[in-house]
């Protein structure tokens, strides 16, 4: 049997390939690029960012897969005793052009340590997906976290809730006390500890991982046609700001990968193309736009 | 005589109503609003924004006079071990419309700590002005630096090139290893100490913020009129990006206005209105755009 590192780094490379195909195939204009690139200290990316689509005016996918001696500084981040490690993963960010199509956030990785003589020390795998609308579509909501909860409930009933209220927790933008999106899913630190061997921890990662272009492209094939005026633009392009705002001050990968010297592009890949900030911007009450942000201020139950 | 918390207060008052007006004038168009607000634990400010001027495409002018007893977090920041304070302050941001004009930043102000009696503990002044231009014109960067250094030379030539070295370091951006303009100067914890009383570092910061007009406003004038195209604009906007990285990252003053829950709209006034971020951009060697770079790169002396 292959091991778990060798079985997700395939996994995240075949995700990534699916994901971009599709993505390709939704805008119908635009392609991916990609940039390979090596980290001294041992192995390396694939950074792949769709940039001027008809449907994705900004969208990356990266996957990586890096191993050696663990900087003191991500040491102490992970609380971890082991500076030998390796890690993979998949991280994606899409930015639709269109302000009717939410934007999307998801990633799925693993992460192996090992004592000095080699053995494995620890093993987690860590992921998650969530979605930062506009415009709020009750049902598009529902689907992103319907779709999600089918795929946790095959394992345990009590993962959707759980990993779903982690999201929410998560993706807040405590400065302004609202969230970042209408959330989805967020797990960490997922370690074979009874009953549950890293098997299962695999199966529900890389499963969690394949659900992700069900939950998000119907949203985009029902939204993506919609017609906009520059006053719905000029709402995306404010609410971008608060994604930038979550993506710099608050998202411990983000601050992380700085941090410690990672690729700097591949981390802010994330950022949107074109956002805005204006001095104490309010929405009309009773607008579509005041309702998103009611939403925000309050997480709500979607399934 | 005067207390300096109240000499410094009108000081801070005076010069926003000077600046406020002369960027009115140079602007010819846009008006500055303005927005006061009380702090619940003590005092309050004026948030004065002008937005969407033919020169000035966002501008934000603001003092604050605030007193009560610091908050934890605060004095560990600070470093002091006295809970009650006062602090006034200027602090100002400027993006024009026009990439041929720098954006600027620039702020004043004055602290006091007292001890558990009311007698005054301990007191200092700081602050300082940088520029942060998108094409580079030397002569400008020239005037700026000039113009504050024949302000520090009054008090000791020594001060220019430690404020500036200061500057340099503070107005950094780590992850990119790039400054985020052509600097001025910084100085921070002016206390009186001997040789130098409290009335030297009243005498020299308020002088130094009576230089801001006279170090940025003749800039404004040279490149106001000049044309610009897309391009130039498009670059522009590239840069507001590193801009808002440096404030959301690396600002001393952002994040802890953020963790303390200062007035968010007071403390992101400072964003620039229109943003952009591209993946991997890089400019063409030899051009404008790329010889602003290597600047930044590399801190150069000016004066």
């Amino acid at each position: 049997m292959e091991s778990y590192k060798d079985r997700f780094t395939d996994f995240i490379h075949r995700l990534q390939n699916e994901i971009c195909q599709a993505l390709e195939a939704e805008d119908g204009q635009a392609q991916f690029q990609q940039d390979e690139w090596q980290r001294p200290g041992g192995g390396g990316g694939k950074s792949r960012v769709m940039a001027g689509g008809q449907v994705f005016e900004k969208a990356g996918v990266n996957t990586s897969a890096v191993y050696g001696q663990l900087p003191p500084a991500m040491m102490q981040y992970l609380q971890v005793p082991h500076d030998q490690f390796f890690a993979c993963g998949i991280s994606l960010v899409l930015h639709p052009l269109n302000p009717w199509v939410p934007t999307v956030h998801a990633n799925y990785r693993y992460f192996e340590l090992y004592n000095p003589q080699g053995g494995l020390a620890d093993q987690w795998f860590a992921g998650g997906a969530d979605l930062t609308p506009y415009y709020l579509f009750a049902e598009d909501a529902t689907h992103f976290h319907q779709t999600h909860k089918t795929v946790c409930d095959q394992f345990d009933p009590a993962f959707y809730p759980r990993y779903k209220r982690a999201c929410d927790e998560y993706f807040h933008n405590h400065h302004r006390a609202e969230a970042r999106g209408i959330g989805g899913l967020f797990f960490d630190y997922l370690r074979p500890t009874a009953p549950h061997p890293a098997d299962f921890w695999y199966r529900f990662t890389t499963q969690v991982g394949q659900a992700f272009l069900p939950a998000y492209r119907p949203i985009v094939q029902r939204r993506k046609a919609l017609t906009f005026t520059a006053a719905h633009k000029h709402w995306q392009e404010i609410r971008r700001g608060r994604y930038v705002e979550f993506n710099l001050l608050h998202d411990k990968g983000t601050l992380f990968g700085l941090r410690t010297n990672g690729r700097i592009e591949s981390i802010l890949m994330s950022l949107p193309a074109t956002v805005r900030w204006e001095y104490n911007h309010q929405p009309t009450p009773g607008s579509p736009e005041a309702a998103l942000l009611e939403v925000l201020r309050q997480p709500r139950e979607w399934v």
